[in-house]
């Protein structure tokens, strides 16, 4: 920019400006989205027009025809919108019949009710983070945070100085959490602790054993469970999705949850925190009043896609589920078994369900290649394809790769992961 | 709840749990909602059965037919949604398209070029209040707000621990800012003042002149203006809408627009954040770095939503918003007078522009109400009439009183406010 010809620099001369941008902000902002947009800014143009870009970062396959959303979600926002019924702000908590509808929903799965007032609607699952982060955020409080997770709690609890504390999940033990250490690492100001089940971005499934065990765990130390389900019932392994509210009598869950990624539809943005609290202790607690409070000041999903959720949550057929959930289970295989040809990448754990999946990379029979980062910013030059990489999730040196995307796409986007490594091996 | 039958004191017992509201977020969150809600808490259920409530609250008229949206916006939205190509995330600042737009749409009214990376789209204005309040809030800085204002910044600012400075808006000078006043405010820490016009709550209009005067003492302090223009063309009176952008080569001047009020649309959360800076000073003091991280880490509208907007904005006809700016300015009128003819209430200035306007109340001559708050629970139970409390946005004894509204309604409402003043008069 030329900054003489616009005559800025008399102009700053003459006045001092006072305001500036934040920098605790920036320094808090580490997120998914940004650095996927600088892993987008690294793709060769030139390439891409030849050979498209595929995306293997990110949690949100709409753009490949299988992963197309069903038809009667889409009717019921547009019956909805075109109602004209639903053009007004809406309530605080949501439009009741949705919250109705989701309290139903989530009952399905578990040995007791949820009632409509233990449900709140967002916009999307990133909100619900960013509201129950900051209903705990007392100074000096901390919260438990698995490694590898989702950077938005780390962004959020660095925004809104939460001090967190990292447990391990171990790729060894199929990603399960490492209790002892969350153990050790609590105190007297651990306010809570997030799981993300079906897990992003490790892939597994926690058992019923394993959640109860997080739950007897979360009990004796006298913290929340934060249950993050926005992959709920994407499970193309053996175990089952077992709910964390099914442990709400040991200890208080507060599920968060979306229509994004079961529905397909992470652009909507219509999620939910539900309180799972059947002894009350969220309400006595306060948590209940802030989440209120926060919400008021807070923006909301649009009212007619929340008046859209009782007919999508009730109506959509198993077909529409279990056609993606085949889709998913054939990728999941094809992406196991060809990391298993790669010399330089291995994953220890098959991936059970959510869309992601983490692959451990050994960059020693490589080249030219420092790192999980340097990795994933030449694959997107040099191949087109962008993966995440796993310093974003929390972990170096190893990748977080989506695997909700159509088979063709993902076959040829892992035939040029091969010939990646095969490039920048060391020669023998 | 029964807590013995739950067993919840034996459980609280054993248990120290550790978690609990945050009081800091619940002093922080005081919002139009909130106070609504408990006013409407106060409706008498039995009475609204017979005599429905009237809304005089809020800046939402879509429950009037009058105020019903063209259906041009609605086929819009449908259409983008029923194309199956938006139900993927947004790009951080917005579809491409949509920034474009409004781009477009606002440099209509200037006398330079908006460009399209100046605009980002956010979930409703609610939003864009949220991320400019918290790229701005670092330690030590002020914000100056006009008094009577609008909550929302005070909640955020207060949330973001943003210290907040108010100046005075003069009803005898037609609701003009009191210059002398922010001049006397600001220091060294001061980093922006807030101006919203056409005004949310006064609803007066500013003059070209007055705005450069604004603007001129902002370049002096060398401070940013945040314009919320949010009902931006909402004018009935002889003051024409002057967007604060104008005056962007004195001072950067950063915009937060909506569709929500010119287009009868409050529940779609279709918001935008515009910076309006020829001169690249929000570039060059890292605001611009810090809004796009800010977005990075927050929700956005619905893709779809965005995706409308190119044929929302271009292609929506003229009668559409003259009808409705007929209806109001109609129903100022008829406000405006029969405020007049009501002992206790008086108008300083006749609504211009913008959807409410502030009304004086004296409760001197009144038997047994003591205040504005007072004034508006009675109100509600006894009339089913909903006004806002002056203090609510800041002027204690004055109420924010809603004009857009459809005519028979505020007939009916203002009627029921005339026999209330009467019934609860002293006996002379």
């Amino acid at each position: 920019m030329d900054m003489e010809k616009n005559g800025c620099s008399y102009y700053e001369n003459e006045i001092k400006w006072k305001f500036q941008g934040n920098k605790e902000l920036n320094a808090a902002c580490l997120s998914v989205r940004g650095i996927l947009n600088m892993l987008l800014d690294n793709l060769d143009k030139a390439k891409c027009k030849i050979t498209p870009s595929i995306m293997l970062g990110r949690g949100d396959p709409t753009e490949f025809p299988s992963f197309r959303t069903t038809p009667l979600a889409v009717d019921a926002v547009s019956d909805a919108l075109r109602s004209f019924k639903f053009n007004s702000y809406a309530p605080t908590a949501g439009v009741l019949q949705a919250r109705r509808a989701i309290a139903k929903y989530l009952s399905k799965d578990l040995s007791y009710e949820v009632l409509e007032d233990d449900v709140y609607l967002t916009a999307g699952c990133t909100q619900s983070i960013e509201i129950i982060i900051s209903v705990l955020a007392r100074p000096d409080a901390n919260i438990l945070l698995p490694r590898p997770g989702y950077p938005q709690y780390e962004a959020r609890a660095a925004y809104e100085k939460l001090e967190v504390r990292h447990f391990d999940l171990v790729p060894e033990n199929g990603w399960e959490v490492d209790l002892d250490s969350v153990e050790a690492l609590a105190d007297d100001n651990t306010v809570a602790i997030v799981i993300i089940n079906p897990s992003n971005p490790c892939g597994n499934v926690f058992t019923y054993q394993h959640l109860k065990k997080i739950a007897e765990t979360a009990r004796k130390l006298g913290i929340l469970v934060i249950a993050d389900e926005v992959y709920g019932h994407l499970v193309v392994g053996s175990n089952p999705f077992v709910p964390m509210g099914e442990f709400a009598s040991l200890v208080p869950v507060v599920t968060l949850g979306s229509l994004s990624k079961r529905w397909i539809v992470p652009g909507w943005r219509l999620g939910w925190i539900v309180t799972n609290d059947p002894n009350g202790l969220l309400r006595k607690t306060g948590i209940v009043e802030s989440i209120n409070n926060c919400l008021n000041i807070t923006s909301d999903t649009p009212t007619f896609i929340q008046a859209a959720v009782p007919e999508i949550l009730e109506k959509t057929n198993d077909e529409f589920f279990l056609s993606i959930i085949n889709i998913m289970r054939q990728a999941a295989d094809l992406l196991y078994e060809t990391v298993k040809e790669i010399p330089c990448l291995s994953c220890p754990h098959k991936p059970e369900g959510s869309m992601t999946v983490m692959v451990k990379l050994n960059p020693s029979p490589l080249e030219d290649i420092v790192d999980d980062v340097d990795f994933c910013i030449k694959l997107a030059k040099e191949e087109s394809v962008i993966i995440l990489p796993g310093v974003a999730v929390g972990l170096k040196n190893w990748m977080r790769i989506t695997f909700a995307v159509e088979l063709v796409s993902l076959e040829d986007a892992l035939g040029r992961l091969k010939a990646f490594c095969q490039r920048h091996a060391k020669k023998q």
